[in-house]
């Protein structure tokens, strides 16, 4: 096999499992410490890793429930954290080769703000950018951008192609070599080498130029994680990295093929995509103190704060109503994320899960993937899914930070190339040289202005 | 006299002069080089600047004429440059005392955005944040968000004063102490010490709370550079800093002591404002050597970049129908910046300036004050203002870079210490510290979420 496992952490601060940050080992404000920040970007870059990947909410979460007048019930952790455009742009010159990966809304902002921001990232990091596309999921945010709801799912979607066809195109506003700079003969910018989009459609309209020079990378990486049909269409269409929730070997295969299908259909390659699905790591120099870490956040798992976020991410189901250990009732249609809650509905099933069951899933592992034990064991589970063709590599979550982080790079990283599966140095400067992906070609390649 | 001379430096890349980054000296590409951008930060951190100061446009200036379908032909030099708020956030880790202050506009975009991004750099860097906070002025912008033509100037203030509303609100979502992250009693977030702003405005509709903890200076540094009626207003009632542009002593001293009465009238302590004119300097180890900089930067002025320039800087006036030895004629209405416009006209009539020496002036200095010599030239200009009165101290433009914010932290810093005039050592952490400003009081103190 030559091309390699690619690897990505989620910093979900302060711990992708609800009760993470009340574990002994735990940093509890890794969600706000910049210092903390740093050094796991460092430490994620001394394992090697692809990208840090950055979630984002613009609300704060269980806000929403004011609009209908009952008390604030705010959930635990995760509730404040750094705008994370802002924030990989403060650790771009903190560190050299790792790629940073920050999540941004479709729904609301404008195409030309989104395409400065991540654009002069991908300048400042010398092409280490990477934009999670996403539509906005929980209804929190729509009363912050002056609506009581969200538009509806499939209107999302569509604004979500418009936003990245808007934003792809000024990325592509200048030719690398626009900017001669020539003191002798005082061209500044070479005006035949600029174009301007003149971009007219449903949800925008935008002139251009983007006033920035083309990326580093062309363009920064595209991430996108929808798994409904529109989000796969959407996916499979712009995406170079596909983030994913599957925690089923089968799944994840006919995931990836049904990915790779769609994306030779928009004439793409599909061996420029990488698919890589969550996975919960719970490491240990041993199976038994990796198994003791997991047992000891189970021990701190309340179910107050599990509750209100199995309600949010089942779209806002009452759940108070049914017994917690009677089976999870079908799910309401809702405006949320849509696979998600379909895939949660399937694992109950699956698992014959009760309430209380699944509640404890999700506020272990968000519904990822999860592997607790040794080296071996996690490195098992990965070469696993790699060679069996269900990814190309894993976006790691672990239940609280620094320490889970850290060990996976001491313990797990050099099991993984022992195996031959991971790489031994960067391949290259850029995000993209080191998932092995060719930057875009431009929009006005061979064309006038 | 107790209080220092405060200093701020205006980092308008790739030169303040239109022509200067043609000079022998300048480094053409500082506009773009995130290198370049560290070290002068670090240069004027070594020169105890209080603040780095950037400006913004959301477009290359120079397409507006496209909507009337004339071809595209841009100035020189500035068409390009990282997004500021993104800029500072990248400077932040890489300094340690200075301010970073960037520009955005309220005219697009959403406070709730923005009041993340600018209080995330405010928690990044330490509390050393400032937004300067500006309405759009040249119409290139519009056509990047939507429309044809800004909002109407009395429109676009009001927007501004209900944004600024808006943003300050959303900073005051947490009081300091209300993340407690206990992990005994599992308390992460109290909602006693949270509250949430349910704004409902003329141009906004915002729920709140912020999804950051409150910021360590309070909320960010406001800048503000309205000079016109409503700008002034602005500016009185909300902004630390006020940058200015008279380069007349006389009219400077009228400035502040209005800028002093209306914030009085809005019950501020005008002693918590700090105006700082803009001061182009041209320094030299002797006033010889600055003149020679200053005539070379004069010679390679070229017209062809120095009209259009002013064009834009008088609203859109097609200037090339009037012969460019006789007056300026007066300037119709328009929608951009009217305060400059009525200082241009002024200026040039006070001189009775052709529309070539006006426009020459403009290309050398944007308007700014000017002072070409040795450090103690420098010093005279900038002692005789600030003991007049006239300012709290100075905003300084750089006609190219780095060589003459070097020089100037190299020659007119200690020339200024020597004369007491400024600092010798940092008084504080944060920028309001050393701008010896005091934080903002909660809108929500002594009072229930």
């Amino acid at each position: 096999m030559s091309r390699m496992m690619k690897l990505g952490a989620f910093f979900f601060t302060p711990g992708s499992h609800a009760a993470g940050w009340r574990h002994p080992e735990a940093v509890p404000d890794t969600d706000m410490s910049f210092r903390h920040y740093v050094s796991m970007a460092q430490t994620a870059e001394r394992g090697l890793l692809d990208c840090v990947f950055f979630q984002d909410t613009a609300a704060v979460n269980g806000t929403a429930a004011l609009n209908g007048g009952s008390p604030w019930r705010p959930g635990n952790g995760r509730q404040v954290f750094p705008e994370p455009a802002t924030l990989i742009a403060a650790l771009a010159p903190m560190t050299e080769r790792i790629g940073l990966v920050a999540t941004a809304t479709t729904t609301y902002g404008d195409p030309y703000t989104l395409a400065r921001r991540f654009g002069t990232v991908d300048h400042i990091s010398g092409g280490r950018a990477g934009w999670n596309l996403v539509t906005s999921q929980i209804e929190d945010e729509a009363g912050n951008f002056g609506f009581d709801r969200h538009p509806d799912h499939a209107d999302r979607y569509r604004r979500a192609e418009e936003f990245f066809d808007v934003t792809a195109g000024l990325w592509d506003s200048f030719d690398e070599d626009a900017f001669p700079r020539d003191k002798q003969s005082g061209v500044f910018l070479d005006p035949a080498r600029a174009h301007i989009l003149h971009h007219r459609g449903e949800h925008f309209r935008v002139r251009g130029p983007l006033n920035l020079p083309r990326c580093p990378q062309g363009r920064p990486v595209i991430a996108q994680a929808g798994s409904s049909e529109p989000g796969m269409r959407l996916a499979s269409r712009v995406a170079d990295l596909v983030f994913t929730a599957q925690s089923d070997l089968a799944e994840a295969q006919a995931f990836r093929r049904d990915i790779h299908a769609r994306a030779a259909a928009h004439g793409r390659d599909p061996d420029h995509l990488r698919i890589l699905p969550g996975l919960m790591v719970i490491p240990g120099e041993t199976d038994d103190e990796a198994q003791a870490r997991y047992h000891g956040l189970a021990a701190l798992m309340d179910e107050a704060v599990a509750l209100p976020l199995l309600e949010r991410l089942c779209g806002g189901l009452d759940i108070r109503q049914y017994p917690l250990d009677g089976p999870l009732p079908d799910l309401p249609p809702s405006n949320a994320a849509r696979a998600r809650q379909a895939r949660i509905v399937a694992m109950a099933r699956r698992g014959n899960m009760s309430i209380r069951e699944v509640m404890r899933h999700m506020a272990t592992s968000l519904g990822h993937n999860m592997v607790v034990g040794s080296a071996a064991r996690i490195a098992d589970l990965m070469e696993e899914w790699f060679r069996a063709g269900a990814c190309d590599g894993f976006t790691l979550l672990f239940p609280f930070y620094p320490r889970p982080l850290e060990d996976f790079v001491r313990l797990v990283v050099p099991e993984l190339q022992r195996r031959g599966l991971y790489r031994t140095a960067y391949e290259g400067r850029t995000l993209r040289e080191n998932l092995q992906i060719p930057p875009p070609s431009s929009l006005f390649r061979n064309q006038g202005s």
